[in-house]
């Protein structure tokens, strides 16, 4: 069975050793939503029409978290980022916001988790410019959608 | 129809000015769940007997983002947080892991974003550590349990 | 004449004892621009036409730079800002962006710092969002236009 | 006409791809000033006698902010920076103080953020230091001198 | 037997509720020490003698992580200090340089990690200043010379 | 004589330019402890029969401290390790802890300020952890034990 890689044979977490890994272009994209009611989907797609600041405030944050990422999951190692690209995109069907993020980097390990943490502060963003207007929203669904460029290969999820 | 209070009248993006609030002691308590297969459940468990890593790592991670919500979401404001506490329980039910944050601060603005903040980062905490084991994971169900403390009372959620 | 009061009896850099100062309402509005090509001007409004990007983007920048003053200014003290807000406008007299940032607290120290440090980076963020267009770009008087709630009474810039 | 490359196609700000740009030693170096009363200049230089606390104080300041650029200005890519120089000098003519900062990288992506950074928060240091004792201070003509290393050759103001 | 008041009822690491305890003004001094060779200190001495950089910048370093202490300590609340001081003083009888820090706060909990913090920063901004110098250089002694303002009363050291 | 590599011609702080240093595998190992009453040790081992939090907690601040070394240390460089460990043994002979890092880096500078901060910093954690129950202790004895790959080759410590 997969081995968890943070923990060394004590049980102590710790940061792996990557230094023996090959350079390679890694790919990662990430997506998420948040669920609201209807009205407030009209609400920020009002406010789109006029200057887009909910969507917009949301895909910066969502920028500048994933550069930081390493600073809040205590394990990940600092990345140089070569590009990041969120978006957030308004979906009646939800109703909501989805959320993509999609990060690459030229390293000895992935970004999945940089593209995982874009994803969920451009999402804790989105709730915070709405949530006066709806408490009961939800975060749903943040996963991995596909990984490129480690010694696994291509991951797509299913 | 409420407002959204980030958003001036020209629909430019701004920080709420909160210098007219009560200070009151107000408390939030957020809840999310990373979604697992059964045997990533089992793998933590163990891991869990001999040194809780996964959970504890998990735990001081969601802790130490909380306090950092107002640099990660562009329009929250700097607090004095006086209590944070993280839990993190297996659940073979879902099957995977939930984890719920209680913030505490005196303040003119409440704490749900630090909640929310604490719960998404022990989430992706939880994600990156067992992650080599378990590809398919989803970060579900991130919502508001009950705030109290603010001018608008109690809100538990439904 | 006036004292250095961030440098001690023996000329040391040190962080002003405030703790006997009144706790009061603080305002400060600092002010600057980014002076550029007249096709540069033109080039951010057609784009703001769109989506506002490189004003909007620059708008945030600053709100989140003022956060953190007192990690960027060595002898700032941590403050409990309670209100940032940060305009940007194009003139095409000058050619160019004027920023304006006004910030509030309710504190024993004052808030200019802040409002510079907000003008400062939104400035700069403007500089990094146009620069591929424009390189004889220049930062131009950045500057305290008011300021308010010290012992010392209202300052107004003559 | 140049494009503004931190905007794609619909306008939405974004982290620019910069994976297939060379690797090359790329410096940059940027100016800026804090002019001040007579007095303000005569009263750092007496300190300066003693201690140099001013203009050694906002030298740090900005070697410690050139490192935290991509924090700060959102759509910078983090940076492995591997030298960064800040002169302070006091100049009667302006007067007050002369801010230079040189940085050096070895990376696929320039360095002026990086140097503008640093001098503009050597710049808002000294403004922080000395505003005590003058209140009408502005910080002028931050500005590009050169920079070197990348596709388009090197730059020298006019 | 004292309890561990960051530890709950279950063992598991907390951020302790201070929202209770009375606002005071709280007062912490620590010290410590770099051991190095009489040669290194003849070093800094001389350099001292034109610029005190060595001695300056470290003073510098421990004022700025005295203020991101709850960054870095995991269960640390974050404060709004008053007032930071520290002193670096060549010691012949070390040898080496002691360092001495005093914070002071109006605030439900007390400074002591504040003053340790600022206290190790900056011994190890000295050590890596003349580390090219001297390799066996210790950090040494850092410890709590005095506390007061809490529900404990005054500590002093013995 | 050596020269300190950080004060240029003048005496004036720099960051010194690696650029011209080769890219090698560089590691580092620290150690420092924490000293405490029997009774202290007795109360940490308690607590780690059931969850370990004081000594893991500890671990992970040392791990994550490491990584923002050059945000602490106002000359270090950025840089993207590849490896953090951190060691606390409870040690009946001090009595006390006794904490080990190791940093691994492939880089043109060396990680012994990383390896410093990561023992510091987590023996100020144990500090913060215990501290209620013990006010005398003393953090003793931070230093280098190994050093290697720089053009200086393997340093340890005698």
């Amino acid at each position: 069975m997969s081995k968890l890689t943070h923990l060394d044979a004590t049980g102590a977490a710790n940061m792996v050793d990557v230094s023996e890994k090959d350079v390679t272009t890694r790919t990662a994209i990430a997506e998420g939503s948040v669920v609201m009611l209807p009205e407030t989907v009209a609400l920020i797609r009002q406010g789109d029409a006029k200057k887009g600041d909910v969507l917009g405030t949301a895909r910066l944050a969502g920028i500048m978290a994933s550069k930081r990422t390493h600073e809040l999951i205590p394990l990940c190692h600092p990345l140089l980022i070569s590009k990041v690209n969120v978006d957030c995109v308004l979906d009646d069907d939800l109703p909501g916001v989805r959320v993509t993020a999609e990060v690459k980097v030229s390293s000895q390990t992935g970004v999945e988790m940089e593209a995982l943490t874009a994803v969920s502060v451009a999402c804790l963003t989105i709730y915070d410019m709405v949530k006066a207007a709806d408490r009961g929203m939800r975060i749903e669904n943040i996963r991995l959608l596909m990984k490129s460029g480690g010694r696994s290969g291509i991951y797509e999820a299913p």
